[in-house]
Protein backbone atom coordinates (compact mmCIF):
# COMPACT_ATOMS: atom_id res chain seq x y z
CA UNK A 1 0.00 0.00 0.00
CA UNK A 2 2.61 2.31 0.85
CA UNK A 3 4.64 1.25 -2.04
CA UNK A 4 1.94 1.94 -4.21
CA UNK A 5 1.00 5.73 -3.61
CA UNK A 6 5.30 6.40 -4.24
CA UNK A 7 4.90 8.47 -7.36
CA UNK A 8 8.02 8.42 -10.33
CA UNK A 9 10.01 11.80 -10.56
CA UNK A 10 7.50 13.94 -12.96
CA UNK A 11 9.41 17.17 -14.69
CA UNK A 12 7.68 20.16 -13.25
CA UNK A 13 5.01 18.84 -10.42
CA UNK A 14 5.54 20.65 -7.74
CA UNK A 15 5.68 17.71 -5.30
CA UNK A 16 8.67 16.56 -7.05
CA UNK A 17 11.91 17.05 -4.09
CA UNK A 18 14.26 19.17 -6.30
CA UNK A 19 17.83 18.47 -5.80
CA UNK A 20 20.72 20.76 -5.29
CA UNK A 21 24.27 19.94 -4.45
CA UNK A 22 26.85 22.54 -4.02
CA UNK A 23 30.16 21.07 -2.04
CA UNK A 24 29.25 19.39 1.16
CA UNK A 25 25.73 21.31 1.19
CA UNK A 26 22.62 19.65 -0.24
CA UNK A 27 19.39 22.02 -0.91
CA UNK A 28 16.32 20.08 -0.99
CA UNK A 29 12.81 22.21 -2.17
CA UNK A 30 9.23 21.26 -3.80
CA UNK A 31 9.21 21.72 -6.49
CA UNK A 32 11.74 23.49 -8.66
CA UNK A 33 10.16 26.19 -10.01
CA UNK A 34 7.23 27.23 -7.99
CA UNK A 35 6.67 25.70 -4.65
CA UNK A 36 4.54 23.69 -3.21
CA UNK A 37 2.09 25.74 -0.87
CA UNK A 38 1.53 25.04 2.94
CA UNK A 39 -1.77 25.88 4.16
CA UNK A 40 -3.74 23.53 7.25
CA UNK A 41 -5.53 21.45 4.34
CA UNK A 42 -2.98 20.61 1.52
CA UNK A 43 0.85 20.61 2.66
CA UNK A 44 4.39 19.32 2.82
CA UNK A 45 5.10 17.29 5.78
CA UNK A 46 8.61 16.47 5.80
CA UNK A 47 11.60 16.22 3.22
CA UNK A 48 14.22 13.09 3.83
CA UNK A 49 17.20 12.77 2.00
CA UNK A 50 19.17 9.37 2.08
CA UNK A 51 22.67 8.69 0.57
CA UNK A 52 23.49 5.41 -1.23
CA UNK A 53 26.63 3.61 -0.16
CA UNK A 54 27.38 -0.02 -1.13
CA UNK A 55 23.88 -0.84 -2.25
CA UNK A 56 22.50 0.54 1.36
CA UNK A 57 20.48 3.52 1.30
CA UNK A 58 21.20 5.56 4.39
CA UNK A 59 18.44 7.89 5.86
CA UNK A 60 20.81 10.91 6.39
CA UNK A 61 19.01 13.74 7.60
CA UNK A 62 15.34 14.79 7.94
CA UNK A 63 12.78 17.89 8.13
CA UNK A 64 9.39 18.27 9.39
CA UNK A 65 7.56 21.08 8.58
CA UNK A 66 4.25 22.62 10.08
CA UNK A 67 1.16 23.30 7.59
CA UNK A 68 1.42 27.31 7.46
CA UNK A 69 4.47 27.95 8.87
CA UNK A 70 7.26 26.83 6.89
CA UNK A 71 7.58 26.13 3.50
CA UNK A 72 9.32 22.78 1.81
CA UNK A 73 12.52 23.84 1.78
CA UNK A 74 15.48 22.34 3.48
CA UNK A 75 19.28 22.49 3.49
CA UNK A 76 21.44 19.54 4.94
CA UNK A 77 25.72 19.53 5.32
CA UNK A 78 26.62 15.88 4.45
CA UNK A 79 30.34 14.99 5.81
CA UNK A 80 32.15 12.89 3.66
CA UNK A 81 29.90 13.15 1.48
CA UNK A 82 31.76 11.78 -1.51
CA UNK A 83 31.20 8.25 -0.18
CA UNK A 84 27.95 8.12 -1.42
CA UNK A 85 27.55 7.73 -4.79
CA UNK A 86 23.85 8.99 -5.23
CA UNK A 87 21.36 11.06 -3.32
CA UNK A 88 17.59 10.62 -2.85
CA UNK A 89 15.64 13.14 -1.60
CA UNK A 90 11.99 12.15 -0.90
CA UNK A 91 9.39 14.23 -0.20
CA UNK A 92 5.54 13.82 1.78
CA UNK A 93 2.14 15.63 0.83
CA UNK A 94 -0.38 14.97 3.28
CA UNK A 95 -2.99 15.11 -0.23
CA UNK A 96 -1.18 13.65 -2.85
CA UNK A 97 1.04 10.99 -1.05
CA UNK A 98 4.86 10.31 -1.74
CA UNK A 99 7.51 11.49 -4.27
CA UNK A 100 11.19 10.84 -4.97
CA UNK A 101 13.77 12.40 -7.16
CA UNK A 102 17.56 11.48 -7.16
CA UNK A 103 20.74 12.46 -8.30
CA UNK A 104 24.11 10.98 -8.92
CA UNK A 105 27.86 12.19 -7.40
CA UNK A 106 30.22 9.76 -8.61
CA UNK B 1 15.63 4.04 -6.01
CA UNK B 2 13.59 4.89 -2.35
CA UNK B 3 10.41 2.89 -4.17
CA UNK B 4 13.06 -0.15 -4.91
CA UNK B 5 14.58 -0.26 -1.07
CA UNK B 6 10.43 -0.76 0.25
CA UNK B 7 10.11 -4.92 0.88
CA UNK B 8 7.20 -7.08 0.57
CA UNK B 9 5.81 -7.42 4.20
CA UNK B 10 7.61 -11.09 4.77
CA UNK B 11 5.68 -13.56 7.97
CA UNK B 12 8.19 -13.68 10.50
CA UNK B 13 11.09 -10.59 9.37
CA UNK B 14 11.99 -8.80 12.44
CA UNK B 15 12.16 -5.80 10.48
CA UNK B 16 8.19 -5.69 9.56
CA UNK B 17 6.01 -3.65 11.30
CA UNK B 18 3.41 -5.71 13.57
CA UNK B 19 0.45 -3.75 14.25
CA UNK B 20 -2.21 -4.32 16.68
CA UNK B 21 -5.73 -2.52 17.30
CA UNK B 22 -7.21 -2.08 20.60
CA UNK B 23 -10.37 0.02 19.88
CA UNK B 24 -8.84 3.45 19.02
CA UNK B 25 -5.17 2.07 20.29
CA UNK B 26 -2.55 1.17 17.50
CA UNK B 27 0.86 -0.68 18.85
CA UNK B 28 3.20 -1.27 16.35
CA UNK B 29 6.27 -3.01 16.49
CA UNK B 30 9.48 -4.40 14.45
CA UNK B 31 8.53 -7.72 14.70
CA UNK B 32 6.27 -9.48 15.85
CA UNK B 33 7.60 -11.80 18.16
CA UNK B 34 11.51 -11.36 18.21
CA UNK B 35 12.34 -7.80 18.09
CA UNK B 36 14.82 -5.96 15.82
CA UNK B 37 17.84 -4.59 17.55
CA UNK B 38 19.01 -1.36 18.28
CA UNK B 39 22.50 -0.67 18.57
CA UNK B 40 24.89 2.22 17.03
CA UNK B 41 25.37 0.10 13.98
CA UNK B 42 22.33 -1.57 13.58
CA UNK B 43 18.77 0.25 13.93
CA UNK B 44 15.53 0.94 13.55
CA UNK B 45 15.18 4.65 13.22
CA UNK B 46 11.42 5.51 12.97
CA UNK B 47 8.11 4.12 12.72
CA UNK B 48 5.34 5.48 11.33
CA UNK B 49 1.51 5.13 11.06
CA UNK B 50 -0.84 6.39 7.66
CA UNK B 51 -4.29 5.80 7.88
CA UNK B 52 -6.27 5.70 3.90
CA UNK B 53 -9.13 7.77 3.61
CA UNK B 54 -11.22 8.11 0.36
CA UNK B 55 -8.13 6.87 -1.76
CA UNK B 56 -5.90 9.17 0.06
CA UNK B 57 -2.88 8.42 2.42
CA UNK B 58 -2.82 10.09 5.67
CA UNK B 59 0.38 10.42 7.90
CA UNK B 60 -1.20 9.99 11.41
CA UNK B 61 2.00 9.99 13.55
CA UNK B 62 5.44 9.12 13.68
CA UNK B 63 8.24 8.17 16.09
CA UNK B 64 12.04 8.48 16.10
CA UNK B 65 14.44 6.01 18.15
CA UNK B 66 17.65 6.58 18.57
CA UNK B 67 20.36 3.72 18.13
CA UNK B 68 20.77 2.14 21.63
CA UNK B 69 18.11 3.98 23.23
CA UNK B 70 14.83 2.96 22.38
CA UNK B 71 13.12 -0.47 20.65
CA UNK B 72 11.24 -0.19 17.86
CA UNK B 73 8.20 -0.17 19.56
CA UNK B 74 5.51 2.45 19.35
CA UNK B 75 1.80 3.70 20.66
CA UNK B 76 -0.46 5.37 19.10
CA UNK B 77 -4.49 6.98 19.83
CA UNK B 78 -6.56 7.93 17.18
CA UNK B 79 -9.35 9.73 17.00
CA UNK B 80 -12.22 8.65 14.94
CA UNK B 81 -10.38 5.68 13.63
CA UNK B 82 -13.30 4.01 11.63
CA UNK B 83 -12.91 6.98 9.35
CA UNK B 84 -10.27 4.92 7.99
CA UNK B 85 -11.12 1.61 6.24
CA UNK B 86 -6.75 0.65 6.64
CA UNK B 87 -4.16 1.59 8.53
CA UNK B 88 -0.53 1.22 7.10
CA UNK B 89 3.06 1.38 9.02
CA UNK B 90 6.35 1.44 7.47
CA UNK B 91 9.83 0.87 9.25
CA UNK B 92 13.03 2.39 8.38
CA UNK B 93 15.88 0.12 9.32
CA UNK B 94 19.58 1.90 8.47
CA UNK B 95 21.09 -1.14 7.14
CA UNK B 96 18.37 -3.16 5.43
CA UNK B 97 16.06 -0.20 4.22
CA UNK B 98 12.12 0.60 4.47
CA UNK B 99 9.43 -2.28 5.03
CA UNK B 100 5.58 -1.78 5.67
CA UNK B 101 2.56 -3.70 6.32
CA UNK B 102 -1.57 -3.01 6.66
CA UNK B 103 -4.55 -4.08 9.00
CA UNK B 104 -8.31 -3.27 7.35
CA UNK B 105 -10.22 -1.69 9.71
CA UNK B 106 -13.99 -1.85 8.25
CA UNK C 1 13.32 32.63 25.51
CA UNK C 2 13.06 28.75 24.95
CA UNK C 3 13.64 28.42 29.07
CA UNK C 4 10.73 30.82 29.30
CA UNK C 5 8.18 29.03 27.46
CA UNK C 6 8.99 26.09 29.44
CA UNK C 7 6.25 25.40 32.34
CA UNK C 8 6.71 23.75 35.89
CA UNK C 9 4.08 20.32 36.11
CA UNK C 10 0.92 21.62 37.53
CA UNK C 11 -1.49 18.68 38.82
CA UNK C 12 -4.42 18.24 36.36
CA UNK C 13 -3.70 20.63 33.53
CA UNK C 14 -3.91 18.36 30.00
CA UNK C 15 -0.75 19.55 28.98
CA UNK C 16 1.75 18.05 31.37
CA UNK C 17 2.71 14.43 30.17
CA UNK C 18 1.74 11.59 31.87
CA UNK C 19 4.25 9.11 32.69
CA UNK C 20 3.50 5.45 33.48
CA UNK C 21 6.69 2.81 33.39
CA UNK C 22 5.81 -0.58 33.22
CA UNK C 23 8.46 -3.38 33.38
CA UNK C 24 10.51 -1.64 29.92
CA UNK C 25 7.48 -0.04 28.88
CA UNK C 26 6.99 3.29 28.77
CA UNK C 27 3.44 5.32 28.33
CA UNK C 28 3.56 9.04 27.94
CA UNK C 29 -0.06 10.95 27.38
CA UNK C 30 -1.08 14.38 27.37
CA UNK C 31 -3.01 14.53 30.31
CA UNK C 32 -3.37 12.00 33.21
CA UNK C 33 -7.34 11.54 32.99
CA UNK C 34 -8.58 13.76 30.24
CA UNK C 35 -6.57 14.12 26.94
CA UNK C 36 -5.41 17.76 25.30
CA UNK C 37 -7.39 17.93 22.11
CA UNK C 38 -5.88 17.92 18.59
CA UNK C 39 -7.50 20.12 16.02
CA UNK C 40 -5.80 22.07 13.43
CA UNK C 41 -5.85 25.26 15.55
CA UNK C 42 -4.33 23.60 19.07
CA UNK C 43 -2.47 20.39 19.30
CA UNK C 44 -0.09 18.50 20.94
CA UNK C 45 2.64 18.55 17.86
CA UNK C 46 5.37 16.29 19.92
CA UNK C 47 5.84 14.42 23.06
CA UNK C 48 10.15 13.32 23.91
CA UNK C 49 11.18 11.12 26.36
CA UNK C 50 14.70 11.70 28.15
CA UNK C 51 16.51 9.45 30.48
CA UNK C 52 18.83 10.62 33.12
CA UNK C 53 22.46 8.94 33.92
CA UNK C 54 25.50 10.17 35.40
CA UNK C 55 24.15 13.44 34.66
CA UNK C 56 23.18 13.58 31.34
CA UNK C 57 19.99 13.76 30.11
CA UNK C 58 19.53 11.50 26.94
CA UNK C 59 16.66 11.92 24.39
CA UNK C 60 15.13 8.21 23.99
CA UNK C 61 12.72 8.94 21.56
CA UNK C 62 10.22 10.96 19.75
CA UNK C 63 7.08 11.29 18.39
CA UNK C 64 4.99 13.56 16.52
CA UNK C 65 1.52 13.90 16.14
CA UNK C 66 -0.23 15.90 13.26
CA UNK C 67 -3.15 17.81 13.92
CA UNK C 68 -6.35 16.11 14.69
CA UNK C 69 -4.90 12.74 13.52
CA UNK C 70 -3.41 11.60 16.26
CA UNK C 71 -3.64 12.04 20.09
CA UNK C 72 -1.04 12.99 22.18
CA UNK C 73 -0.35 9.37 23.45
CA UNK C 74 2.70 7.32 23.18
CA UNK C 75 5.00 4.89 24.11
CA UNK C 76 8.24 3.67 24.18
CA UNK C 77 10.60 0.21 25.40
CA UNK C 78 13.96 1.29 26.65
CA UNK C 79 16.33 -1.92 26.66
CA UNK C 80 18.11 -1.67 29.79
CA UNK C 81 15.64 0.46 31.77
CA UNK C 82 17.37 0.62 34.55
CA UNK C 83 20.56 2.22 33.48
CA UNK C 84 18.58 5.41 33.80
CA UNK C 85 17.79 6.99 37.71
CA UNK C 86 15.09 9.18 35.83
CA UNK C 87 12.62 9.32 32.88
CA UNK C 88 11.70 12.98 31.83
CA UNK C 89 9.07 13.63 29.40
CA UNK C 90 8.66 17.05 27.42
CA UNK C 91 5.35 17.80 25.37
CA UNK C 92 4.64 20.72 23.10
CA UNK C 93 1.51 22.22 22.32
CA UNK C 94 0.93 24.98 19.66
CA UNK C 95 -0.11 27.52 21.57
CA UNK C 96 0.51 27.32 25.38
CA UNK C 97 4.39 26.20 25.17
CA UNK C 98 6.38 23.58 26.14
CA UNK C 99 5.68 21.39 29.01
CA UNK C 100 7.60 18.63 31.30
CA UNK C 101 7.23 15.90 34.00
CA UNK C 102 9.40 13.31 35.53
CA UNK C 103 9.45 9.76 37.32
CA UNK C 104 12.38 8.83 39.57
CA UNK C 105 13.32 4.76 38.54
CA UNK C 106 15.72 3.92 41.37
CA UNK D 1 15.05 18.47 34.91
CA UNK D 2 14.14 19.43 31.18
CA UNK D 3 14.35 23.35 31.89
CA UNK D 4 17.79 22.97 33.70
CA UNK D 5 19.61 21.45 30.89
CA UNK D 6 18.74 24.21 28.89
CA UNK D 7 22.03 26.61 28.86
CA UNK D 8 21.91 30.44 28.24
CA UNK D 9 23.66 31.36 24.77
CA UNK D 10 27.85 31.52 25.32
CA UNK D 11 29.39 33.16 22.44
CA UNK D 12 31.72 30.69 20.67
CA UNK D 13 30.44 27.73 22.30
CA UNK D 14 29.97 25.19 19.28
CA UNK D 15 26.58 23.90 20.49
CA UNK D 16 25.15 27.61 20.74
CA UNK D 17 22.51 27.42 17.19
CA UNK D 18 23.50 30.65 14.94
CA UNK D 19 20.88 32.32 12.91
CA UNK D 20 20.70 33.83 10.18
CA UNK D 21 18.01 35.43 7.87
CA UNK D 22 18.14 36.07 4.39
CA UNK D 23 14.67 37.92 3.35
CA UNK D 24 12.18 34.68 4.23
CA UNK D 25 15.07 31.91 4.60
CA UNK D 26 16.67 31.31 7.89
CA UNK D 27 19.63 28.77 8.51
CA UNK D 28 20.62 27.64 11.55
CA UNK D 29 24.22 26.01 12.59
CA UNK D 30 25.68 24.96 15.32
CA UNK D 31 28.09 26.79 15.74
CA UNK D 32 28.73 29.85 14.33
CA UNK D 33 32.27 29.46 13.15
CA UNK D 34 33.66 26.13 13.94
CA UNK D 35 30.83 23.09 13.98
CA UNK D 36 30.21 20.57 16.48
CA UNK D 37 31.16 16.97 15.57
CA UNK D 38 28.84 14.17 14.63
CA UNK D 39 29.92 11.07 15.54
CA UNK D 40 28.02 8.16 17.33
CA UNK D 41 29.13 9.14 20.27
CA UNK D 42 28.80 12.63 19.96
CA UNK D 43 26.59 14.28 18.08
CA UNK D 44 23.49 17.02 17.65
CA UNK D 45 20.34 15.08 17.01
CA UNK D 46 18.54 18.13 15.91
CA UNK D 47 17.69 21.98 15.67
CA UNK D 48 14.30 23.34 15.96
CA UNK D 49 13.29 26.26 14.79
CA UNK D 50 10.56 28.82 16.45
CA UNK D 51 8.39 32.14 15.97
CA UNK D 52 7.21 34.54 18.55
CA UNK D 53 4.26 36.16 17.46
CA UNK D 54 1.40 37.60 19.95
CA UNK D 55 3.29 36.01 23.04
CA UNK D 56 3.24 32.72 21.49
CA UNK D 57 6.02 30.93 20.32
CA UNK D 58 5.18 28.89 17.42
CA UNK D 59 7.56 25.81 16.35
CA UNK D 60 7.99 26.41 12.72
CA UNK D 61 9.95 23.23 11.42
CA UNK D 62 12.52 20.56 12.71
CA UNK D 63 15.53 18.94 11.53
CA UNK D 64 16.90 15.99 12.59
CA UNK D 65 20.65 14.38 11.95
CA UNK D 66 21.70 10.69 11.95
CA UNK D 67 25.21 10.32 13.58
CA UNK D 68 27.78 10.70 11.54
CA UNK D 69 25.94 11.46 8.52
CA UNK D 70 24.61 14.62 8.65
CA UNK D 71 26.20 17.70 10.26
CA UNK D 72 24.26 20.30 12.71
CA UNK D 73 22.98 22.65 10.10
CA UNK D 74 19.86 23.14 8.70
CA UNK D 75 17.83 25.93 6.45
CA UNK D 76 14.41 27.13 6.74
CA UNK D 77 11.74 29.36 4.31
CA UNK D 78 9.27 30.89 6.35
CA UNK D 79 5.74 32.43 4.86
CA UNK D 80 5.19 35.50 5.59
CA UNK D 81 8.20 35.66 7.97
CA UNK D 82 7.75 39.44 8.74
CA UNK D 83 4.69 37.93 11.32
CA UNK D 84 6.80 37.24 14.11
CA UNK D 85 8.84 39.29 16.19
CA UNK D 86 11.46 37.00 17.35
CA UNK D 87 13.04 33.76 16.16
CA UNK D 88 14.80 30.89 18.48
CA UNK D 89 16.39 28.21 17.20
CA UNK D 90 17.20 25.47 19.64
CA UNK D 91 19.51 22.42 19.29
CA UNK D 92 20.24 19.46 20.99
CA UNK D 93 23.24 17.61 21.64
CA UNK D 94 23.57 14.00 22.94
CA UNK D 95 26.34 14.55 25.40
CA UNK D 96 25.80 18.07 26.58
CA UNK D 97 21.52 19.12 26.44
CA UNK D 98 20.08 21.76 24.73
CA UNK D 99 21.15 25.32 23.96
CA UNK D 100 18.84 28.44 22.37
CA UNK D 101 19.52 31.61 20.68
CA UNK D 102 17.53 34.12 19.38
CA UNK D 103 17.40 36.78 16.76
CA UNK D 104 14.62 39.87 16.56
CA UNK D 105 13.02 40.46 12.98
CA UNK D 106 11.48 43.78 13.61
Amino acid sequence: MFKSIIHEPVEGNKHVPHIEVQDNKVTVKCGKDAMHPTIDSHYIGWIKLFGLKDKVLYELGSTNFWPGLSEPMTQFQIPEIKRFSKLVAVSYCNLHGIYESEVALQ
